[in-house]
């Protein structure tokens, strides 16, 4: 393990992966060795939950398309429909820095609560610690979530199968983008705004049209397209093939990305998600998420292989192929 | 509500009652209207269960007794355990600072692992953001945990009844007179130490011991027995009356309150409870709390009344009376 903590070991990517892996793993041990989900299944008494926490450090906390609040909420709620659960009940637990204005905690209670309440979940629990100035940088917020599992319902990162259509719901990039623009005080082109939304109506509308032919569903948050893709190729023990002119993005993202020098395959995402659906029932679930909200822009981006195991290949535009690694470093800090 | 947050509004007392009523409350609304809880009580499915979270802030992070890993474990069991629940599953999440020590990390990693197993849950969900340094301060935990409510329990905050006996658990103080003096840089007489500690095999015990005749528990963390105490007398609307000299304090730690002019009875604790319990039941409960780890000097520190409901009256050991009120501002920022 290194000496010191590093911004990388929070990025999502490979050096989050070792601290993880190295450290958390090794000492709590783990539900599903070898895999990482975004939310635990545990069983409560005669019912199955899923159980899932994350902390916001998102700076600024106030952008196009939500804060801190919204992305709160957001964050937790889809990491509970990613394993196929109805989100239930939601906890928040704030640190805030002494000299916080209290009409921004206000904008920010109310936001998480407009959230809790699109995305059909209660706010239960609570907590507050004050640090004092300088201690902490305005506010950090966590949600942690429970979600009910829908019976028969086993939707895991290890369960994609060679021949799964790979579909992404919409397109890439739009929150890390407009994170990076508002922290560099970039005048955004075109108006995009953070995707942050809840996915979990989404989810239920695919799992009912789908049933179990719906294996694998990800977030592609933190790390964004191209990492998620890399974890779930290797808890699937897969190979996975992209096309790059399958891959949306918006065209004033894509010129920001440009600007800045960022590849949108590694832009965080907050209201998108990624399924490893059977074959022939691709179209079908594809029809389903263009039709409900945040899902209208849905397509197949390509498909899982038996070959090459664990690896991501993008098949470009001009016809060549090249691997598709993990985020290495961290290009973008407090993107969540 | 204030213009700005305040270090007293992350108290525990009346500045942090103001705006979890304030603005909490009433944006989120409550399960229990007028009743703050250590842990909401939730149904998923056919299951009852508590779910309870907790930022852990505390400034040392290693202090005599433990540390916050330690504490972030111990302080989301036991507010499990109020609720006479069984804790069964806890969420670690981690926001660090960049350029914190591994080796740091490492040792309060095993701390959590062990007071998990100490506590009997299981660590399942994780998260780690790392912020800038200078944009935290070295580490902040927050623990989210979900129990299983043990069929036909029924303990809360507002049940309280005239009659009932007021027992604590063991000496008042510990823990909030630990942190004081290792920040401080005072060399503790006497090696007292943090209290820290699991409660939730004692509460078990109790309630295997009196079942329904233990109306209410709490843990007294931040603002201490008093504004506990007064918590407790606001929700469940009645009087509590407390002898002095039968408030169990360390000869060591009341000498360094005396020494810093604070007063035990609003010092936190984190490994102690009061229980509210019926008299006919009391001598039992005591007699099993005295058998258990962490209950060795429990003691029946005074009884409900029907008269001013909402108040804590104190009999001092040369006769007289004073009120306890709720603690007011913050003496002591960062204790857990």
């Amino acid at each position: 393990m290194a000496e010191k903590i590093t911004l990388a070991h929070g990025s999502g990517g490979k050096a989050s992966h070792e601290l993880i892996e190295g450290l958390f793993v090794a000492v709590f041990g783990s539900r599903s060795p070898g895999v990482l989900e975004d939310s635990a299944v545990l069983e409560a008494g005669r019912e199955k939950i899923a159980f899932s926490t994350d902390s916001f450090v998102v700076d600024p906390i106030f952008f196009p398309g939500g804060d801190i609040g919204s992305l709160a909420v957001h964050g937790t709620v889809n990491d509970l429909a990613m394993r196929g659960a109805e989100p239930l009940y939601i906890s928040v637990g704030m640190i805030i820095e002494e000299g916080f204005a209290c009409r921004d905690l206000e904008i920010i209670v109310r936001s998480l609560k407009k959230g809790a309440d699109a995305a059909g979940v209660e706010i239960v629990a609570g907590d507050t610690k004050v640090v004092p100035a300088g201690k902490a940088d305005r506010i950090f917020i966590n949600t942690t979530g429970i979600g009910l599992l829908r019976p028969g319902c086993d939707i895991s990162a290890a369960h994609g199968r060679p021949g799964d259509a790979v579909i992404l719901s919409g397109t890439m990039a739009d929150h890390g983008a407009t994170i990076l623009c508002q922290r560099e005080g970039l005048q955004i082109e075109g108006g995009f705004r953070s995707d942050s939304a809840p996915l979990n109506h989404m989810v239920a509308a695919m799992i009912r049209e789908a049933g179990d032919a719906v294996h694998v569903l990800r977030d592609p948050t933190r790390g964004g397209v191209g990492t998620t893709l890399n974890e779930l190729a290797s808890a699937s023990g897969v190979g996975i093939r992209i096309r790059e002119t399958a891959l949306p993005v918006r065209q004033d993202v894509r010129g920001a990305c440009d600007l800045l020098g960022l590849d949108p395959l590694y832009l965080a995402n907050e209201g998108k998600l990624l399924a490893f659906v059977e074959p022939g029932a691709a179209g079908r679930v594809l029809a389903v998420m263009r039709k409900v909200k945040h899902g209208e822009n849905a397509c197949i981006i390509g498909e899982l292989v038996a070959d090459n195991p664990g690896q991501v290949i993008l098949q470009t535009a001009i016809g060549s192929s090249r691997i598709v690694d993990m985020l290495h470093g961290e290009p973008l800090p407090r993107i969540c």
